[in-house]
């Protein structure tokens, strides 16, 4: 089986969270995380260069071989939703300019991945991180999540779906799309 | 005066219109406009691939010197303002990965800029679209309402302003930020 190297992304307009995770074949190991912070009171399009340029970096910097993003819910604040969307936008932008195949994964589907059911929470999928990829400290809140993102994206798909992924297919939360 | 080449973006989910036009003190001249859809059923990473791609090649094509954006309106339907949101961070971050300045504008500045009152009709917008820089036809709507952002953002952006946002300023709405 060939090497897989996960990106997570937990997206959001001020902070987006990422975790990149290495599996082989059952193991999951820890590669790194952290948190692409927008400047507060930044117009827009410098929020997005940030997002943009932030993951691009992280790309470039850790290689990794296919991307999940979290599927964002839809907030009751229409000015948010579309902010949240924006950002969102930007990011898998930045994913599928890096040409990776990029799975989308609901809040729901992460839990149930992660903790075992759909009600857990935040801190039970914090702490399912930190045991599963057995980190030293807890992670902050946005890298935990996107790590948590990534771990889902690597018990989701299976060694075949990996195979095709490679190959150009698109996923979309674990399935062939 | 240096030359301006002002490339108008109208975001959608389905579809991208781009407007490209030259500024010459107060003449304008129509370079280029066009739609770029986005395969319908396809996932959402596929779409933002094609808004993404499609802007980086008109950006290589026309090679423009500054951007503006229409601002959405935030839709009813939560689900609908999240899609667009996405579609119009997609279209941001292709403008921003090519180093463009961007303004925004809401349909309101546009209505007034091109027709001269905020509550002008579409077909307004499109009938001085096509007066403005002397079209032999009405380009396809998006297109029509890309050409209108890019002619609000040479009417609104002075001399001095184009100045200062070659040297890297920022301007929204025309206005430094």
């Amino acid at each position: 089986m060939s090497h897989r190297r996960i990106l997570g992304i937990d997206p959001g307009s001020r902070a987006t969270g990422f975790g990149v995770i290495d599996v082989l074949g059952h193991e999951r190991h820890y590669v790194a995380s952290g948190c692409i912070k927008t400047p507060p009171g930044a117009a827009l399009p410098e929020r997005i260069r940030v997002i943009v340029a932030g993951l691009i970096e992280v790309i470039d910097a850790y290689a990794p071989t296919e991307a999940a993003i979290e599927q964002v819910f839809v907030n009751v604040n229409p000015a948010a939703t579309l902010m949240l969307g924006q950002a969102r936008g930007a990011a898998i932008s930045a994913l599928v300019l890096k040409k990776l195949a990029v799975a989308e994964y609901t809040a729901l589907q992460v839990k149930q991945s992660v903790v075992g059911h759909g009600k857990a929470a935040k801190e039970q999928v914090q702490h399912m991180v930190v045991h599963a990829l057995k980190l030293s400290g807890t992670p902050q809140s946005d890298a935990a999540d996107a790590l948590a993102v990534a771990l889902t994206h690597a018990n989701h798909s299976h060694a075949a779906l990996a195979g095709l992924v490679a190959r150009g297919f698109k996923v979309r939360g674990g399935r062939l799309v």
